[in-house]
């Protein structure tokens, strides 16, 4: 199924897909169109439909998709039929709401490892997770195979702790820090900046 | 300069441009080709050139773009020449982390009310604003006229904050609540959910 190179625009779409038909599935839907479905995104159904085309389709021609056919589905498509361990850098404000964070259990996700500098937080426990010095980090990750990081360091540490986490094995970094990161082409990146999506909307709140 | 419509996948990618080309001016870079500040970014050179030809170019062939003239220009499309004022929904972790967010006020906002129903934080002091209770949410966002919220509130409470955010006259919301809010066509949504970009770089996992 993924012998067809899908492009990555396409793949980024995939898991709000997911998250918009888990929601309908908890409201009682069992079928959605294409349209309703495009309607609750707010994207075009000629854009899910050419979408989902790159798995084999899915969709009845007038009776609209099976939601939970559609959840099985794009579940196998992102490999989320297992959970994914994942460490967080920085037990600052960021790492510690991001530890605590209720909705990562039930979508397969584990935060397992803490790590910070700061002394007086080294020991300490957030969540169910005890925070460890950065010291540990590669002997950490090497011995539980962890390939998903999450990096809420300051910017000025940013790039120098993210080359560390590609060393220890880390295949894809979450990076929180106001910063491009500079990495090799087979780490795979994505960049949360609550800064960038306020400016995307400030373009259109400047005409209002 | 804006009569042209202007494709918000251009608008999405203006915003990390910026930082990108501020942080190539930290780093004392004066000029940058499109080709280089496209290594940066992990995009084409060609989507560069395309995407700021919407506003005129800017480039002159051969000797590349102006960092500081193109950092001038995008602040101005976006309408970053003045400080935002910002209200946050929840005070919870997120709330809180946000709230105190070193990066905001850098880049032009200012978080200024912070709201939660839990009347043991209600009166408390988060970075340098006081907690309101929900109750005073309309009057107090009505009295500042601030048009953009950030909504870190449980999943259960965001529809429905959402929907009196927007009958306040708020006209952009950030969501990090892990659900598709339904909303007029005319406020503006940007959802950030640590969740959907984890299981997106966990599609290219699978495979390794």
């Amino acid at each position: 199924m993924n012998e067809e190179i899908v492009p990555d625009i396409v793949i980024s779409r995939l898991p709000g897909y997911l998250q918009t038909l888990n929601q309908m599935a908890k409201e009682g839907y069992h079928t959605v169109s294409s349209r309703r479905l495009a309607e609750r995104l707010r994207i075009s159904a000629a854009q899910i439909r050419k979408d989902l085309s790159f798995f084999g389709g899915f969709g009845k021609q007038g009776t609209g998709y099976s939601i939970y056919f559609l959840i099985e589905k794009l579940q196998e498509i992102l490999n989320l039929n297992y959970i994914w361990q994942v460490a967080v850098i920085g037990a600052g404000d960021l790492g510690r709401a991001i530890t605590r964070y209720q909705g990562f259990a039930s979508r397969g996700i584990e935060i397992v490892l803490l790590f910070d500098v700061d002394l007086d937080v080294v020991g300490t426990t957030v969540g169910s997770v005890v925070v460890r010095h950065v010291d540990a980090l590669e002997e950490e990750i090497h011995k539980r195979g962890i390939r998903i990081a999450i990096l809420t360091v300051p910017a000025l540490a940013a790039q120098s702790m993210a080359d560390r986490l590609v060393d220890a094995g880390i295949k894809a970094i979450l990076n929180y820090a106001p910063l491009t990161l500079l990495l090799p082409d087979h780490v795979h990146v994505q960049h949360i900046d609550p800064v960038l999506h306020l400016q995307r909307m400030m373009y259109y709140l400047g005409d209002e």
